[in-house]
């Protein structure tokens, strides 16, 4: 990639755009409001909990991709912890495995969070449209699209705050993925970020990396579009 | 995968033919069989080194490639493992770094192996198209693909000897990687003889199965084939 003929702007420009992009994260879609002010049904929660799983179990299968187009040894590296933060490196390990418990917690069966009968179209789709852009896109781009990380641990603090104050029926146990990602989730995204910041050093680059964060911002939010439509009040 | 309207073949017998393929194995290439009777010369053997390191260094992709393609957790989880043996953990370990001393050892520097100054077309090629293989087609079919491991302990050991014996102008310290293989081969490829047999139970998906590993053949004499052509006697 060559930065000739193109303007270069500064870092710190390029940062905080990608920062604001956090006025577009999925937690100010009305459903995630009415999540966290504990106005969710049974049904609803439940309802998101089984739909966000496909998007858990897909996470390994887009960090594979970007790590099969990935050709610095270096960002591999790195990047293959989220994997196994995931996948976990033996049964009854990893993310996947802890948003399985929380759905246990909140009284789905693992077997009918497993099989998708629940899994609605639009959640399919957005899900499928983000581990398809990380198949198909250059890497860098993919790696630009995981930067909702950047806002993700706010997130997860008030919905631990909200599940344990509004959702008690859900066995706190069950709590144990939003809590690894609070360590995760800066850790990752401080990487994340020092790659995108090393590599996208032209105007032209780190534009693709602002869109390539407001494709995944439209992703997330398209998944609470159609968890809200499937779950109505 | 179905088996309706299949012919289910006795396990014993495919796992007869995906062994049979050892006659196509690139050991018995006129190139190899040359390296290992101590009959190439100095640029020749830089020349495979040089060639083949392009071949090392995709494999972490070819790997990720079928990671990102298998939706099924326990078989990513050993599967991984293939991934950090290439990459190392850190800096200055895997396979690909064994394979740069290997080729400091045989005299070339380690930039002039990186810049792929010395890669020849058809060997640039017979490596894409395997990692576009394991990218594109159903993730059984490449890890049918990688059975190639099944003759390569064999290969590794008569290799090692070879080198010890003809080519003592290359320091033994960089034979690591091989005697690497020795213990890393047998057991990836249990693993895939497993998964293969364990998902393969038609003959359709047997058939498969076998033409995977039969285009590997091709892939790996292919190369040999490039650098044949690119180094003569």
């Amino acid at each position: 990639m060559t930065t000739t003929g193109t303007t270069r702007t500064d870092a710190g420009g390029f940062v905080a755009t990608l920062r604001a992009h956090s006025r577009r994260y999925h937690d100010q879609h009305p459903f995630h409001v009415r999540m966290n002010t504990g106005e969710l049904s049974r049904a609803q929660l439940q309802g998101w909990v089984a739909n966000r799983f496909y998007y858990q179990e897909n996470i390994p299968r887009k960090d594979a991709a970007i790590l099969s187009n990935c050709p610095d040894v270096e960002v591999r590296r790195r990047w293959i912890r989220r994997i196994v933060d995931h996948d976990g490196t033996t049964g009854g390990e990893g993310g996947i495995e802890a948003w399985l418990r929380l759905a246990e917690s909140a009284g789905l069966t693992r077997e009918e969070v497993l099989d998708h009968r629940h899994l609605v179209p639009g959640v399919r789709f957005a899900v499928d449209a983000y581990v398809n852009f990380a198949r198909t896109r250059p890497w860098i781009e993919a790696v630009a699209s995981s930067l909702t990380e950047l806002f993700a641990p706010d997130l997860m603090a008030q919905r631990l705050a909200a599940f344990e104050r509004w959702y008690s029926w859900i066995d706190p146990e069950g709590l144990t993925y939003f809590r690894a990602r609070l360590e995760q989730a800066p850790r990752d995204c401080e990487h994340a970020l020092d790659v995108v910041t090393a590599h996208c050093l032209s105007a032209e680059s780190q534009a693709r990396a602002v869109d390539a964060l407001s494709f995944k911002c439209d992703v997330l939010w398209s998944l609470m579009d159609a968890i809200e439509q499937a779950y109505p009040e």
